[in-house]
């Protein structure tokens, strides 16, 4: 493991210096902007970083058109991890936002080998998950790459605007097929501007996706429309270790938002990695690491209440708190959030077949 | 200049060597097989190979489904070699097979950098041609590139049988953008078997565009559709010689489907290259060469008779006729189909319209 930043659309990302992130690619500091209603993972720094988005939020404070444009590979189910991005889209469609959101089923195939029949099968999901989490699917305008023609053509008009070395430098070397997908991806970005004319875009993306970020502003320019702007966000860790990447070839480590919530409750249980002492002695004598306890890493993220987080962090530092009674503390949180995360995706049915019939 | 063929579907194409290219690709003798009342061009070599028509042949004799897929890219009006392919398409709908005809603007934009609507303004204009040529556009699937979402789409598909090295063999190194024009080629090529399952599918190509039946070929396979089969028609040379190509590039030797008469008639008479002799004495002893004569090659593709092409030939080589006279029956030839032709396109103008809004 290297100490510098791993930044890889295709591959593995591996971030362990956002103070570098920001010298290094003109990313600057979420936390120095005054962004209204906070979210509780703007608040915390969990949505970390940002580019260009003052346009956004002045026009979002004057009421002028904007718009948030966001997606995801469908080649898995959403898991809590999923829940951030969902948060910021239903964030700036509440302060005003038109919302553009792509199941990029192109890329699911270029990348992963997933056929449109199967990708279409998890974008199903996810739409459930998207309704469930407030997004108002009624004024959004959501789909299948491969089901919007006007991406699929202007991914070639894009494509004037590359050569073979721009896109090797940016995402290293690849089979055609992805810088296909990558095309298509950018027309996805613009695609909002195509419809509405130029207008200030925000586009809440992992860091890994930055690259895609960066040659959609270089192309925007050249098309005369807004360079897109963009947020960042950290990543859920696994349950299983603060360094390790929630992923499906550790399900042990996932919590998706369509599972049985007692099982996710005895997950919880069973493998959250602690940060407590090895003996209940030296904890209570010593007190436990909230830095590396996965059960406090996830309450920063779903525990909306400042005060009674504090409380937390401050009686297990203490040792006060018990490893087991922090883990306890998430699996009640996250048992009652999936209760009615469920109900919300049962009543979102309907709509989703209407969007993805 | 060398001795041997240059095969490139993106560059300058120089057959010299027909049987060397017989034995090199694969591509089989025409004038071998038994195509029911063949075109002039079929029975005098200009079309003068093909890759497994037979299944083609077969299915017209039976009275079976077939297809026959071609297409061009819309960045020219359609000159007198473009006819050639026209009447091998109407040739083959007229025997029962289902036309498949694509204008490739996404080439177009990618090869030569025409936006997509400056190719639909050729497109139009070919489409008139198309129809004054004979193809019943009622009873043939006809697009753009960019306006079929199937070919878009299934290019992605497509994009996972080949890898970078397969590309770049058979295409040389090129942009990105050039290789998903191929795919999307691909695509159009497969699109009847895709809409209608497997069946023979004829491509009536120039040599140059073989690079694209063999990837089709192969990636058919590869999706349990049969590999499509191909013709191949020899060039029309320039009318400033036999050895140059017809190019917008040298007006003055390229007669347009939709140019004044009585212009084209001039061009004919003042620029033909003549296989004449130098002083009219001369050429009456010993005679005129026919083999380098543009206004009697043009006749070869031109005049169906046989009888009287013969005649005229006779009498060239015997020097009984000047090249003057050549090129003048030559002039009156094309002078009356292009009057009789523009009729033609005129009354298409409304079917044109409904097909290209």
């Amino acid at each position: 493991m290297t100490e510098g930043n791993v930044i890889d659309a295709f591959g593995t990302s591996e971030i362990r210096d956002y103070d570098k992130l920001f010298r290094e690619f003109g990313v600057e500091d979420f936390t120095k902007l005054d962004a209204p209603d906070p979210l509780t993972t703007m608040r915390r720094g969990i949505v970390f970083g940002h580019r260009d988005l003052k346009p956004v939020l002045k026009a979002m404070k004057k009421g002028e058109k904007f718009a948030v444009m966001s997606g995801i590979k469908p080649s898995n189910y959403f898991h809590i991890g999923s829940k951030m991005v969902v948060d910021e889209i239903v964030y700036f469609q509440n302060h005003g936002g038109l919302v553009y959101y792509t199941f990029a089923d192109v890329e699911t195939l270029a990348d992963n080998g997933l056929s449109f029949k199967e990708s279409r099968e998890y974008a199903r999901d996810n739409l459930l998950d998207l309704a469930a989490l407030g997004l108002d699917l009624d004024k959004a305008k959501i789909y299948l790459q491969s089901e919007e023609p006007t991406v699929l053509k202007q991914a070639h008009v894009y494509a004037r605007n590359v050569t073979n070395n721009m896109l090797e430098a940016i995402y290293g070397e690849h089979p055609v097929r992805i810088y296909m997908a990558v095309l298509v991806q950018v027309a996805d970005i613009l695609l909002p501007q195509l419809e509405h004319g130029p207008m200030p875009v925000v586009v809440p993306v992992g860091f890994d996706q930055d690259p895609h970020i960066r040659l959609t502003r270089d192309i925007a320019r050249k098309h005369k429309l807004m360079p897109p702007a963009s947020t960042y966000h950290k990543f859920i860790c696994s349950l299983l270790g603060v360094e390790r990447k929630m992923s499906k070839r550790e399900p042990q480590g996932v919590i998706y938002l369509n599972e049985d919530p007692k099982k996710a409750r005895k997950k919880i249980m069973k493998y959250a990695y602690s940060g407590g002492k090895p003996t209940v002695e030296e904890h209570r004598e010593k007190g436990g690491d909230p830095s590396v306890d996965v059960s406090y890493q996830y309450l920063t993220y779903l525990m909306s209440d400042d005060e009674k987080l504090k409380k937390i962090r401050r009686d297990y530092e203490r040792g006060d708190l018990l490893s087991g009674d922090l883990k306890k503390i998430l699996a009640d949180h996250v048992e009652e959030f999936l209760i009615n995360h469920q109900k919300k995706r049962e009543k979102a049915g309907k709509k989703v077949d209407k969007i993805l019939a």
